[in-house]
């Protein structure tokens, strides 16, 4: 065996560990019994050693030596040569992180959980501010390690999206904020209400209903199901098992079903990575970014469509037919596509979302910066708020204290939703030249072109690539831009509002 | 920290990954999409490669060492006594056998398993002989191993019921078989006819049935839950979360209610360990034998007693009112109850299922020995079922090859049924001396003093001690013997057939 193929080996032993924790976690926010918690937790905690343990063995370090030795005329895009480069990038990485820093951030941010369910169930955010101050110096000491850069907010959006900077972030967030705020407030000056019948539309119903729109969308139940959780997700353990939760509101059945379109998004990128790239760190999507812009394509430039619901409507009418008898597919199609400026960025729309991601970004900055004290940080959120979005938390709950991300120590995650929602309009932009009849297709609930198109173009190159060289060859772009994102939107909400 | 402590947490953690690997094993036989096996696969080998590694990683021999070495002055009956014995035994006993065998073992059974599997589909046994030979010629070099012994069959029984030899088997079987020959003819020739009522039942008020069973006999759900699989089983992650599944055939209500019993008696001994033993191999049932005693306990002495009849019946009718309108308590015990000699040991009665066990074990020692030749086996088999069940199988499908444990490489195995089945008597005696009132509490629906009585007995031990030393704690027994069964299966058929 060459050094090459003992390389791949040692992946994808890494690999299939990281696939079976992927599955304890499934189960446990799926099917495990509520007293199984402790178990559960020794288990991911032993398989969490054991993939470090393979990750840092010498032995692995030395066998990447060799196979970049083997590798000396490799064609540089061959899988070989890709999969060292990752390889190599991320021991680098690893390299500069003292053990004792990672440490402290795992046990600072276990800490800071618990102090942050706390503080925003009691909507306080004193409670957090300790621990948010000591996960932002703990980050800051990581930054300082990739030192030089532009900001020290590079080196932690590194993380999530290979290569890009906040400078580059800074001049998109204000092309794009130049464009939205205006277009905010001339759609919610004008547009008429809208809304899907009230009524109470049963579980059962709604599960058969979305499980036909799944299949119809090409999600492959023989190597996937859905179920139920309290929070929606994805969750891949290998490319033959790619899951997706969901969770039903009786009386908001298009809440489960634009999150399951959303989350099969995530699943078809998942299944469609070549199989050349099967249990290496290259089976998977090519960032964050990446993998966000193919669940937002699918949720909002398709199931937030007209086209979609010329095909959708007949079939949700048909599994509630007494709830739906005096509705239309313009009405249910209008009532998806419903602006408004609310507080909870998870709740908000096509419109308003990338405003609260760059709120979140601003906060990030200048926290990490040390322009922005945390003692001063609600007060800051709210007034950022009430600039961008036009409304203002009443209590920290619903404001700084809204998301998960911060008492993890991730900072430079949010963007990547932002940028998956202008990469989803790039990619539809491209897809709409490229595939006959995209619209029509979809109206007669035939995806397949559609599916096709990105299968062949994105999900194939997984995560072999690096974010950038994969926007050059999948969509032949040199950049992220927010024009067809702007576009996408003027064009549907002039339609809407009739500006 | 002790080496005994570090020995401690050595334990640990290879027992979360035994747990880990149980849930994979779970998932695939509950919801696994079909086409995910190849990913599957290569998860378990990795998980099994990982586990091998920490067993046989020189650092934990040397720590058990120092373990030894602390525990000089232990006591014992303590639990740092009883762990060092196990691990000593369980090293020593792997220590003996050269890793080119077990790789021997691993390989054969793997093929053995997919022809023996189309060996049944075609009954032709000739498809499966030389896998048998091969894998009886390895299990043979594994037992010369282990040498000194009276017989090659006790090395291998040894691997489920440590202590137990051939030689005590012979003479309990053939106790055993002079008791039951003659009572299995007297029973067959004066029983009255009783079945449950032919009707369709319907899937989801089974299962909701057998939930209220469940609920009232003590299986904890908030450490457990029951799925459906094609075969029935328990799986234990942990003191903490321990599931059951089952099997639903609509026109015989019956058969998934005994076999959710049945699997409840397992989960109940494994969710009754004391926590001291917890995440070390002690954490286990004290033998196979005793794992089996638990569920023949519940599903025979319980699940087909008269008394919990009088408790069940009323239940079973408020789920099938129409179904069950002319039927009674009395009607459905007799018919729980009802023997009939047939071919396949899975579905055979309490009477029966040990004279099938017995035939097993004779080929098993004959093949083993060499005095049966392998392409003889067939005959040799059928001859016998007519000997002891007065039935002969039309093929070898329904004949020598219904069972999968062979093409596992797996003798020594079904014994452990029948020992299962004799403890179970004698468990069920002991508890009718010391449980006041254990019938008519049962009869009431009340289980909390029998489950109470097998938590401090037996279940509380776990595998602290072997399963002789577990005997002589738990029931104050030396020997397991066939008395109690032969008395209580008498007891009940001579109220049947009125004998």
């Amino acid at each position: 065996m060459t050094a090459y193929e003992r390389l791949r080996e040692a992946c994808g032993v890494i690999r299939d560990l990281e696939h079976t924790a992927a599955l304890l976690d499934w189960d446990q926010q799926t099917f495990m019994p509520v007293n199984a918690e402790p178990d559960r937790v020794a288990q991911l905690t032993t398989l969490a050693g054991v993939i470090h343990e393979k990750q840092t063995d010498p032995g692995f370090a030395r066998l990447l030596e060799q196979a970049e030795a083997e590798c000396r005329d490799c064609a540089p895009d061959s899988v070989q040569a890709c999969l060292i480069r990752r390889l190599r990038r991320d021991i680098e990485k690893q390299s500069k992180v003292p053990v004792d820093l990672v440490k402290q951030l795992a046990e600072a941010a276990a800490q800071a959980h618990s102090a942050w369910a706390g503080a925003r169930e009691k909507a306080q955010f004193s409670l957090f501010a300790p621990h948010l101050e000591r996960l932002l110096d703990l980050r800051r000491q990581y930054a300082v390690l990739f030192a030089p850069y532009e900001s020290i907010y590079d080196p932690l959006l590194d993380n999530f999206e290979e290569g890009f900077t906040a400078k580059q972030l800074d001049i998109l967030f204000a092309d794009l904020r130049r464009n939205l705020v205006p277009l905010l407030r001339r759609i919610i000056d004008s547009q008429p209400p809208a809304e899907c019948p009230k009524a109470v539309y049963g579980e059962k119903e709604q599960l058969a209903f979305i499980n036909e729109v799944l299949h119809a969308v090409g999600y492959d139940f023989t190597r996937g199901r859905q179920d139920q959780s309290a929070h929606p997700f994805t969750n891949e353990f290998g490319l033959n098992d790619v899951r997706i939760t969901t969770r039903i509101f009786p009386e908001m059945p298009l809440s489960a079903l634009l999150s399951s379109i959303h989350e099969c998004g995530h699943a078809l990128y998942a299944m469609g990575v070549s199989r050349e790239l099967d249990r290496t760190p290259l089976a998977d999507g090519a960032s964050f970014g990446f993998h966000e812009s193919q669940s937002r394509l699918w949720e909002n430039l398709v199931g937030r469509s007209r086209a979609f619901w010329e095909y959708c409507f007949p079939v949700f009418r048909r599994y509630f037919p007494e709830q739906l008898k005096n509705a239309s597919a313009e009405q249910i199609w209008r009532a998806v596509n419903h602006v408004e400026a609310t507080l909870i960025r998870t709740e908000s729309d096509e419109v308003t979302y990338n405003l609260h991601i760059m709120l979140r970004y601003e906060m990030e900055k200048e926290l990490l910066n040390g322009t922005l004290a945390v003692k001063d940080a609600p007060a800051a959120w709210n007034a950022k708020s009430m600039e961008l979005l036009g409304v203002e938390p009443a209590n920290d709950a619903e404001g700084i204290l809204q998301d998960i991300h911060w008492s993890m120590g991730e900072f430079g995650y949010f963007p990547t939703y932002a940028i998956g929602n202008l990469l989803a309009a790039q990619t539809w932009c491209a897809a709409e030249k490229q595939v006959p009849d995209l619209e029509a297709e979809i109206a007669k609930g035939n995806f397949r072109p559609l599916l096709d198109f990105l299968r062949r173009k994105v999900h194939v190159l997984g995560a072999r690539f690096t974010p950038a060289e994969t926007l050059r060859r999948s969509l032949d772009a040199e950049e992220i831009k927010p024009d067809c994102f702007i576009r996408l939107l003027e064009k549907k909400y002039s339609r809407i509002c009739g500006f």
